[in-house]
């Protein structure tokens, strides 16, 4: 017998596409529950709500909810609901994210926030976040009532703990990676999880897909985090050196300014406490990331968790499912390429 | 057979008193919950929550749900988790509110917005509310889950709408019903539900207990919307004249602006629309609003919810648990005299 080894690919150019089409029918009815449930008698709110949701999103977190469900063969439909659940989760962070981040773009569009202001940003999250929770009663599980309100507080220890990390200098890779999984990586893996709920698996697949779920999303924000230091704005549809301005620390700079020179961490020092945002500086700060090669290490490290998301689908039968996930884990970590 | 009618009494002095030693033993199991589900490995977490927890509020919310408990002779303790739940889903609530506000006074304390910054704020009211919901999903009933979910969308719709509604000097009151019943009294019903849910009662006493927290939750908004053009800002530990300054169009304002001349009106409309926020004007609007028997009638109004909040109590047996939910009324009709 011959072992099937799903090896991450790094030179080919993989793509998104197989997983979308995968649940193409599928995220018609999650986006049809969306349009249905961000309705409200309150006109502002389907308005900025909908500026998000329909503003070209991957439906990231849904599509893994729908993949993961086609990989266990579930025939029923109660996963639209969850999927739209996630998604809403997903949009209340985001929501809230931009206010406190201050951000103007998101996308390649202008935040909610700054076209509506951080009060309805804040109220409107708000409203989502209550909506999600009504959508997962309706489906009654308290299996998957009881993962989802976990990650989202899981959610919002991270979003506290990364703010109360910005513009410490002295941050490091654990505490980073423990930031990142839970802002990022709970959320992927709960989506992924609660298919395994809905379609009656054992543990043993319900926590072999939240181990691939929570890998990819810690390979995700680590690419992203390494963007922000390599691209211009219009790869992401956001202003690069956002996190450098912030202050935020993110692998680059953990990397940069570990590996740096005493002039290096002097310019690390002052830049990440909020005295060096300049243009110039954010040249520099790339230059330095770079010659440190703190964003290779960064995605380095993206195709660690990449190949340890792959390798916990290892149980699950070969198929269209499984090669969708997979090539979705290495699109993730290829995109900074 | 004799009736037995609890009249509204205005002329004593009633007191929360005895709710607060009716409902004296469950509050500390409940403050004990609420002290061990609010910590968090983040320390801000506990640091900015506690500082509101602790912080001199009368716990009305999750006092009624001890209180209707008892009125219903429940003999469990399930109550003490979900009242705790209902205290994190009110303390997010106030959290985001002081955010949206900009408040810099609460309970007489500085606001935690203005100590941590809105960030922490918002993302700490995130927390608590996925905080509430993982105590409601340990409790396990989907019913309390479903009535408790659907209030906290109920309540963001009614901030939104709030919102909106500022500076919109042609409000009505039909609309600002809508709000004060979305924004507040939405919890004070689903706060006297939830207890009838866990006693295991028929739907018509959910409904009666229901009807009792929302028209006191109407009655206590009124007059907190009185209260600030009758009094200084020790009274209720925040700055009189607030809800003037912020443009928000409470009942005593629609009822002067009603009720006014046209230079009355002008004012209005010059000082709803912000251009009108000095202390001299905030003087003339309470004069113009005492003028106007405006607070007097809002006061009136708050009476007739009072009087229905008792009377959804009718179909209880009397005693101890009932004599304190009718004080508990007459407590909070009373407290602009």
């Amino acid at each position: 017998m011959t072992a099937t080894i799903h090896r991450l690919r790094t030179g080919a150019e993989p793509s998104l596409n197989p997983m979308i089409a995968l649940v193409a029918a599928d995220m018609n009815a999650v986006n049809q529950v969306i349009l249905d449930r961000m309705q409200s008698e309150i006109p502002l709110i389907p308005e900025l709500a909908g500026h998000l949701i329909a503003g070209g999103g991957k439906r990231m977190r849904p599509m893994l909810t729908l993949a993961s469900a086609r990989l266990l063969d579930y025939g029923g439909n109660r996963h639209h609901k969850l999927a739209a659940a996630v998604e809403f989760i997903h949009t209340a962070t985001l929501l809230h994210d931009d206010v406190v981040d201050g951000s103007d773009l998101r996308r390649g569009k202008r935040t909610a926030n700054i076209i509506w202001g951080n009060p309805a940003s804040v109220l409107v999250g708000d409203f989502l976040f209550s909506r999600s929770f009504e959508l997962m009663v309706e489906d009654g599980s308290l299996k998957v009532l009881k993962i989802l309100s976990h990650a989202s507080a899981v959610i919002a220890e991270g979003e506290v703990n990364q703010l109360t990390a910005t513009r410490q200098v002295e941050l490091g890779e654990d505490r980073y990676l423990d930031i990142i999984g839970a802002k990022t990586a709970a959320l992927f893996a709960a989506a992924c999880r609660i298919a395994a709920v809905v379609a009656e698996r054992p543990e043993g697949e319900e926590a072999a897909l939240d181990a691939y779920g929570r890998n990819l999303g810690i390979a995700f924000q680590l690419v992203d985090d390494a963007i922000d230091y390599t691209s211009d704005a219009g790869t992401m549809g956001k202003d690069a050196g956002d996190d450098f301005r912030e202050g935020k620390m993110t692998l680059p700079v953990i990397l940069a300014y570990a590996r740096g020179d005493e002039e290096a961490r002097r310019f690390w020092r002052d830049a990440i406490a909020g005295r060096r945002a300049s243009d110039a500086d954010f040249a520099e700060a790339v230059r330095l990331v770079q010659a440190s090669r703190s964003v290779d290490d960064t995605l380095a490290r993206a195709r660690h968790y990449g190949q340890r998301a792959i390798d916990a689908l290892g149980a699950f039968a070969n198929g269209k499912a499984k090669d969708a996930m997979v090539e979705a884990v290495e699109f993730a970590v290829a995109r900074a390429y």
